[in-house]
């Protein structure tokens, strides 16, 4: 039997300012500090001895693993930061202001932009400012897997090689695994292990800072799933 | 040409109090914290882009590589732990303040165990209390591996491998590398690219949270060296 622990990162400051944040590297608030260090001091409670740390590229969700890990006396576990566990790419989108593109597009469209399984939102291109393209974090991938924008389906679709790859073997092998990542690839996940359709996944909500713990048998079938 | 550089942690909780600390894992003192946020802002102004950031698994040299990193915005670099990159192992004079050690073994005593090459301090054993047999972040380790106490010339033996392993090729693959580690494992790096000898090696400080960049060229000859 391993454990699993999911953990969204702690509010940032674009969740603050309503802003579409997707790979836009923010901040974490101050609440979203707070956040992290609560997650630390039940995890702290839970007594869950963790062997490897799994999180993004982005600052948020790498420091909210930081302060968990330090809440619970574990900052020395082997970490690996995954572009793969980012948040979904929101495209064009990104830093603008929800309530502005409700204006702009109408709240229908947002609301599909936001809540559909499989529609993307507006494209990025490559030379567009704000591309993921110009960040050096992502220089060694194949531009071709550079997003341009993503819906839920494509960041499952991007999540799942790193979930196959890296993640179950360690599992596999009894050791028990903490991500703190972001609303949508931890959703991506959450679909994957619990066998969730396509249309209910987009009501599935993840709490910032709240970990998630699955126990999981040798088949990684899940036997036990606790909220703390 | 590629740049290496070290940063010794900031001042711990420890070193305030006149320890002796080697594995114990003691954290950093507020000061410390503020060294370590210091560094993070030289290195911004520096302008060195990061490949890939090495440190010990003990808190204090993590906390500094976390608060450095984030302070030139480069969190998102890959991290490798390892124990190879720890403090000198005190043996029996972990947790011992300083001054009264001195008091029970004569000054010259301590002299000669914090200052010689080669002289090991009194060892711990397996079975003691604070031994790092019990501590769970070494239970991959073949306990033969694992130190009783070090002088500097075993922290050497047990750093290099490493460096040679993981570091030097990084570094002739043309990656910038940073490493956080400790006053000995620094040292011992420092005097193998350096070629310091043993009987100076003893005499060179680092400084708590003062980034050391080095140039190397392309068989990691040292073409400069500058304190920031």
């Amino acid at each position: 039997m391993t454990k699993l622990v999911f953990i969204r990162h702690g509010q940032s400051e674009w969740n603050l300012k309503n802003l579409f944040t997707g790979w836009v590297d923010v901040d974490l608030s101050e609440k979203g500090v707070e956040e992290a260090k609560e997650a630390g001091r039940k995890l702290k409670e839970s007594g869950i001895q963790f062997d490897q740390a799994y999180t993004s590229v982005l600052t948020r969700a790498i420091k909210t693993l930081h302060y968990a890990l330090e809440g619970c006396g574990q900052l020395w576990i082997p970490e690996t930061k995954t572009w793969r566990l980012n948040e979904r790419h929101y495209g064009a989108l990104q830093g603008k202001n929800k309530a502005k593109a409700a204006e702009k597009y109408g709240d229908e469209q947002v609301h599909i932009w936001r809540r559909s399984y499989d529609v993307l939102p507006p494209l990025l291109s490559a030379d567009d400012e704000g591309s993921a393209a110009k960040d050096r974090r992502y220089a060694d991938l194949d531009p071709r897997a550079i997003p341009g924008g993503e819906n839920l389906k494509v960041t499952l679709e991007r999540v799942i090689p790193f979930w196959e790859d890296e993640i179950a073997p360690k599992l596999l092998d009894g050791k028990n695994v903490i991500i703190a990542a972001h609303g949508n690839s931890l959703r991506a996940l959450t679909k994957y292990i619990e066998g969730i359709s396509d249309a209910d996944i987009m009501n599935v909500e993840m709490t910032t800072g709240q970990p998630v713990v699955y126990d999981l048998d040798e088949k990684l079938n899940i036997v036990n799933k606790t909220k703390l």
